[in-house]
């Protein structure tokens, strides 16, 4: 049957299930990308599995989110992360060396593999026709552990491409074009896949662009074929021998479909405070702005800073606008230093930050309260910037610098200048100087992590007992969020290296006594109502409380992720089979339960609980678990489990095989 | 009679005293320089005085301090000193233009000036024969109104060089020499002259080095001879016309004096944490290393990143080393990228930071806890760098590159290459897109302050009441700080343009209570035991309390520098009498006084308190205020006082007339 990219991609990763849309399958990861901001508690969790070394073809742990050093946490963490690299076989790109979907399309990204990554943008390795997804740090772990990914089949979205882009039009306008039509859900549950004749006028980077931003639209993630300017990419960075074609078969078919005509597309401008607020630069010309911002993720390329360079060159930014330039890989930033490029944007009047992620995830750059700021930035979620109450807008470098020189919202078109003809070098010298090639198998065992005082091995989790008598210490209502569970904010974030510590702030908006009183019980249950754990996906809210002694939660209903952390981290989530009960039972009861282990191994649905102290009496309660999960919560959480199998003898035919087996420890 | 250098840029300002060591003399000054973290309250100051536009012949205001932006504040504070230049007519540097001092040489430095600026290493510019001295932000603005600076005759401390400088020595080893020697109080109140023919081997920039690092010696500041270096300096940049010889008489005499021969140095490095703590390269050589950090105010130069960039060339910094890189002016950052090498810095792996103070200041690059940085910044006082228990090392850039290079403090004589011989370029094409020159006096009348929500005018002050009933809100004992007055830290210093809001944590650390109660009364006093208000110079512990409604403070004695503080908020310093009185007193106490204004104006100097409450008789203080200070006190604070001034009608002959005539109002 004719296939797809997509389906080209997926099928040949696929370990286990089948590709019908919404289908449970599991993937073979190739790759893995880590950045700093959750690559500690990644490195923590592959410590606390004793894995010796990677599985994966290549892993690659990036720092290039927190690099202000306000104080020692980051550079602490710099150090922790440079030593774990060493200790498991990882590539280490330092800070300074860049973001890490750039670098990685620059050094690694090969068109046929696929990528798993702890952060929201990976897709764009979809630009070199690789299979990108981004997940949790404990599904990154695994992958680089040697487990195959499980996900949902998505659909896919075809998008031909007709016609080519216009002057003063560029790639940011191509996905600012898809988020106005299909907004910021509009790729949810699928990949987009970029095809046609309109893919000729867009370079390898320039798909970046727009690999990248389709996270904002809620995509799975987003490809595009391999093809001549996918080869021209890698052999202008002397890795021709990386490509392959990839091209989807005449006559394959798409889940969904839509098509647009380049040529028709005019400079557009997602407005405060969603990245689907899309307008014409036109319809909102001359707005005072403050701030001109160039570079990130979603601009990384040469030409994005070269384009803004040509455009102020020689001309000067007013004084009350800030021109913020944000270098995005040190070796895109040489070659900005060789051409001259980067002389034009100082001459003009720029700011040259560090290369790295910076303002565009909140860490420097905030604009003024109030005040327009353009930016060439994936995201304008309020107060991403770090200002509260700012006003951020999304756009092409072209609109940016146009915008920066005239002090107000311009459309690039209205400049008196011709749009700036840029060929991008045909060969790039790649220099090494920032970024480390693991150490072998060997040498890597013999690695000790340096751990400043803040970076601490992750808690040992004990496995499920058989018998249970758990004070009840929290009866929270409905729609409790990982929020309120364990806040983030700078007083909770610096601490996400050390459980022990970050789990003091457990439940702290709910009950400030939480954490006092599970040092007085040796285990305790919390109940909840309705939709328990929804919000932000982060794991500390399931590790933290589970630190402190919660093994079971006992709620109405769950939100799927913080369910899935909760297994993951051995807390037992059960449903009530009456919601009434929730009305019956009260703070400091005790709910008991014998044979727990032999209930679960022998795969009943229900499990009866005694309630003890004010209520007497049973509550029936569902656990709705899957034999993996049981699995899990027998071994008292998954790193458990891992540490258990890395530790049978290996068995003949590992490798691939190995990797099926183990299949058996993931999640659906 | 034969003058040194010292004191003919002193007599030559000289308004009033004569030129005694120890006499107070007052002083004309021609320049200001004040930066963000302390211009906002100068500017808030301005606008409390009404000035219309400043007086002095340049006034400069530069943004290099709060570069980091992780929320409005600084964005906003940068707004308003933008309007705030335009107001009153100052220069404005923006945010990436570069560090002050080295901005500030390069664009306004001139020979047989005078320069006063808020920022204690303001007297970097002597490195141009300027008399340049910092000093608080309400004295520069004073000065900016067009008052003289009031301080004492300063001794003079002549060190002649002899000698040249040896290979991979340079002018960052002659400073440390210096505080090898005499230790970081062996310049205190002393200007330290340098002259001989050591000399000729000292660029103006090089001589910047070693002003700068003059204020680590504790001296008023530090002059150079006007010479062909200078002149080379100044015409380099198309500024010939202002220079001007100056040179020491013939015969002249020093109060003090040392000599060095240069070519004895060897390379030398201030262990922590203090810059005094000095020892030789090659004695502690071998020790790991975490940081090589290079650029600062003091060793702000081309030649400090060139020389650096020379060493690298070609090599490889070690993984677990940051080698970070800060530009000092965006002037300087062109032609390091413009002669390529910026490119060898980073090739070699540098992280290229924006332009400004940045890690020399806690702004960034806090290394890694106990592990040693060796920076080229000027100060290594505990936790100054942003990491509490930090181990930071001062030193040369030849040292911090050899350093970087091999992961070691390393003495550079022993790298194997020669030492790099630089000529700095003989002409340099100024750009100025980062800096605004002052508008008229007509056009800056016409501007609005631009003012984001937090920051807020200084309050109104209201003169002294000639009848006053203070109840006794604090009883403190001896040694009171301004830290306990006024905190500083993350929580407080946000708010440092927010007088009302700042205030709300004063005396935080002694009494929670004390806000709540002021405000239960319409004016407070306090009362202390010895030594009140030492420590930190902040303003914001006077004019905190102050705004709250506090107008007495009865103590057994006074710091020098918090008295005068609270002289020029309006706030009453009186000093016991009887100090065992300060035993009878109690808190809640009620001090009164009758016909107060009449007292000072008539010049008692003692006042007579009547204690009333659980106390009852009669407390006799003594005020030890001068007439200028007396007139302060009546209007209620200096701003007061200076606002009442300029409402007068011009007078016959304004100009320098006018400063001689307002010497009355100034404080010594």
């Amino acid at each position: 049957m004719a296939q797809n990219v997509s389906q080209k991609l997926i099928g040949s990763h696929l370990v286990d299930g089948v590709m019908n849309p919404g289908a449970p399958i599991t993937l073979r990861i190739d790759q893995t990308l880590t950045q700093d901001a959750t690559g500690t508690l990644v490195m923590l969790t592959l410590e606390a599995m004793e894995l010796d070394h990677v599985k994966t073809e290549v892993s690659v742990q990036y720092v290039d989110h927190n690099l202000l050093q306000i104080d020692n946490l980051n550079a602490d963490d710099h150090l922790f992360l440079e030593s774990a690299c060493r200790r498991f076989g990882i590539w280490y790109s330092r800070p300074g060396n860049g973001i890490s979907h750039v670098v990685h399309m620059e050094r690694f990204g090969r068109p046929g593999k696929s990528l798993l990554g702890s952060d929201s943008h990976t897709p764009a390795a979809g630009s070199l026709s690789m299979l990108a997804i981004g997940a949790g740090g404990l599904d990154v772990a695994l992958a680089m552990a040697g487990e195959p990914y499980p996900t949902a089949m998505p659909r896919i979205f075809g998008v031909e491409l007709k016609g080519a882009l216009p002057d003063w039009v560029s790639a940011k306008d191509v996905i600012l074009e898809m988020l106005r039509r299909h907004g910021v859900s509009g790729g949810v549950g699928k990949i987009i896949e970029y095809y046609g004749p309109g893919l000729d006028c867009l370079s390898a980077m320039d798909r970046h662009v727009i690999a990248n931003m389709g996270a904002e639209l809620g995509a799975t993630t987003t490809v595009f074929p391999s093809d001549e300017e996918t080869k021209k990419f890698l052999e202008a960075r002397g890795r021709g021998r990386d490509w392959c074609a990839i091209a989807a078969d005449p006559g394959c078919e798409y889940d969904d479909h839509d098509e647009i005509d380049l040529s028709k597309l005019e400079p557009l401008i997602a407005q405060p405070s969603s990245p689907g607020n899309v307008v014409a630069v036109k319809d909102i010309e001359g707005e005072d702005i403050y701030q001109a911002y160039i570079g990130s993720s979603a601009n990384p390329g040469w030409r994005d800073f070269a384009v803004a360079a040509e455009i102020v060159r020689g001309k000067s930014i007013p004084a009350h606008v800030s021109f913020d330039v944000n270098p995005t890989s040190r070796q895109g930033l040489e070659i900005l230093v060789a051409d001259g490029h980067l002389n034009d944007l100082l001459v003009a009047g720029a700011r040259i930050h560090q290369t790295g992620c910076n303002g565009c995830i909140g860490m420097g750059q905030a604009p003024a309260i109030g005040k327009n700021s353009l930016r060439t930035t994936p995201r304008n979620f309020p107060g991403r910037s770090g200002t509260e109450e700012d006003a951020v807008f999304l756009c092409s470098p072209e609109t940016a610098a146009a915008s920066a020189l005239t002090g107000k919202i311009t459309d690039p078109r209205s400049l008196s200048m011709s749009y700036p003809r840029l060929r991008e070098a045909e060969s790039i010298a790649m220099t090494s100087s920032l970024i480390a090639s693991p150490l072998s198998f060997e040498e890597a065992r013999r690695v000790t992590l340096v751990k400043g005082p803040n970076i601490r091995s992750l808690p040992t989790l004990d496995p499920l007992p058989d018998s249970l008598d758990l004070p009840i210490l929290l009866k929270m209502g409905d729609n409790v969020s990982t929020d309120e569970i364990m806040p983030a904010g700078a007083k909770v974030l610096p601490y996400r290296s050390n459980i022990e510590k970050i789990a003091t702030f457990s439940f702290e908006r709910i009950d400030e006594t939480y954490v006092e009183r599970t040092r007085t019980v040796p285990g305790h249950a919390v109940i909840a109502g309705r939709n328990y754990g929804q919000g932000s996906s982060r794991e500390h809210a399931a590790v933290g409380p589970r630190s402190l002694g919660l093994r079971l939660v006992l709620a109405k209903s769950f939100a799927r992720i913080h369910r899935q952390n909760l297994i993951n981290y051995g807390v037992l989530p059960l449903v009530f089979v009456e919601p009434k009960d929730y009305d019956s039972l009260e703070k400091d009861d005790v709910l008991a339960v014998r044979d727990l282990r032999r209930i679960l191994e022998k795969g009943d649905e229900v499990v009866a609980l005694e309630s003890k102290g004010a209520t007497k009496g049973v509550i029936l309660a569902r656990h709705g678990l899957t034999p993996k999960q049981i699995e899990i919560i027998l071994a008292g959480g998954v790193t458990n489990l891992r540490r258990n199998a890395s530790k049978l003898p290996p068995t003949e035919g590992a490798g691939t095989q190995r990797i099926i087996e183990h299949d058996a420890l993931i999640v659906h």
